[in-house]
């Protein structure tokens, strides 16, 4: 049995930071900016009532809070949303990407617990928005205070950003990571790909098509089962070529935020690689960074703003 | 109960049509190229295994059949592919949509069947292929002989054909459908759109946009969503938007084929019609026919190119 921390050991939290997300929960024990310990479930918005958000919380950081006293904890994502823990009202672009002062408090029947949730951002128009994203972003900016250019953060909802000046000027959101999910796990490309990785080469090549021309996402995609069919493509190839398909369709619709300047890539190093290899083949100027470290430096930024007593 | 027919009644059937697509089974008793009855049930391809069509047909139409003697059942679809009744073999473009000498036997126990499969068509480059619609363009064919121009097959998977001196010179399809429906059913939209029915003039204002725009189908999929949570977008403007952004995509993908000469939709009316005003709309030369129809007249077609002793 790990034995209850105190508040003066050098490993005992001072506060915790926490990214609610859609499909999952992670959570950080922290001093200062420095992580002394991390944890993390499936329990994300997704499957929780506005009532199921503590006691998620609880089940999974319960033994980091003192025996007696409060704990901040900083969220940001879906937890603010409508049906979240509490509804966190977007801020409107353009603005810096956080604010810890628009944090809102939720409730919470623990007196140990004193959670603040950051709000996301919204653009009227087109409209868009997002939740989480913009606490990566600020992570961004605390480490490149000067930055000028596009950041993107490939997923489930791939967002695009423009910075400038330490602000959200504004961004495009594209849901090219669902609908790679959908079309292999249900669609009739099923088939035809299954479990299969995709191969490099094949994303590679279908991206610089899907750049080039951009009608090749809406025509490429019924020809990957036929091609199986009627010439025995293999399923690496054609998850390969579904996923440059897609992406290069994304890159070329936000070919605005990336041809003239810098572009961050921020995500899981898998994905965020593929971006930046499609990216770099067109010419742009990009690296990628690690989502996770940033949303931390984001939420570690947070904390410095939001004094003790507010 | 009903009689049981005699072969001299008026309207005893001398054959019988088939049409086994994925998702639906339709048959009908035939005089010529005269329905006298019609049938149809939920037994697609898709929930069948290769032993289980004879039982599902018999199921259907076996009090059609004569006491003795054998009937004539010629079918088309998707109980002639790899995992379907009987495989038959793509025929290669450019050919005539369909040619009865190369329909396959399918195996049956009762003795009473002589079921005939007629192919499907395919295309090396880009790869393609189709199974069920080439039959409705043989019947659009026998009804308009001398046709030069372009048909539009709206559907799950949508057909574009390119038609010269009675072929099928060329091909293109495109996963309209089924992405319409995953997106509506089961992506991030689904909250926003649930079960509404496209309001039309939403859906022939981004019809137009994603006509102009080739990333509009890209960039326009997420703002439906934050519209609807910034702006109170109504689900049925929604539902509107999505379709257009697709079936605009598709048109612009596709304009090789609709932009010189004429083009005739044949499919569900609702959804002809559709496709009908965006392309009116965009300047082609369209007009709509009903897609029943035309399977049958294909199928007649066939059976009178197919002698009784073959």
């Amino acid at each position: 049995m790990t034995p209850e921390p105190t508040a003066d050991a050098p490993t005992a939290p001072r506060w915790i930071a926490v990214d609610w997300g859609t499909t999952r929960l992670r959570a950080w024990a922290m001093r200062g900016a420095r992580p002394v310990d991390a944890r993390a479930s499936d329990r994300g918005m997704g499957r929780l009532a506005p009532a199921g958000f503590e006691p998620a919380l609880l089940d999974l950081i319960g033994d980091w809070l003192p025996a007696a006293g409060r704990m901040r904890v900083i969220a940001c994502g879906m937890a603010g949303a409508r049906g979240g823990w509490a509804e966190a009202e977007y801020r409107a672009v353009p603005c810096p990407p956080i604010d810890p002062r628009r944090a809102i408090r939720a409730p919470a029947h623990d007196p140990r617990l004193d959670v603040r949730i950051l709000p996301g951002l919204s653009q009227a128009e087109p409209p868009d928005v997002m939740r989480g994203e913009e606490t990566q972003i600020a992570g961004f900016l605390a480490e490149n205070p000067g930055f000028d250019g596009a950041l993107c953060l490939p997923g489930t909802h791939s967002k695009w950003v423009r910075l400038s000046q330490g602000r959200v000027e504004r961004f495009r959101s594209f849901m090219t990571g669902e609908v790679f999910s959908l079309l292999v796990g249900q669609s009739v490309l099923r088939l035809t790909i299954g479990a299969a990785r995709p191969d490099p080469a094949a994303l590679a090549e279908a991206g610089a098509e899907a750049l080039a021309d951009p009608h090749a996402a809406q025509s490429g995609l019924f020809p990957l089962r036929a091609a199986a069919l009627l010439q025995g493509l293999a399923p690496e190839r054609a998850a390969g070529r579904l996923s440059g398909l897609l992406i290069g369709a994304e890159l070329a619709a936000a070919r605005d935020f990336w041809q003239d300047g810098p572009t961050a890539i921020i995500g899981a190093p898998d994905l965020a690689r593929l971006y930046e290899t499609l990216l770099l083949a067109a010419g742009a100027q990009a690296c990628h960074k690690d989502g996770t470290a940033l949303v931390l430096a984001g939420l570690a930024a947070a904390s410095l703003d939001l004094p003790e007593d507010t």
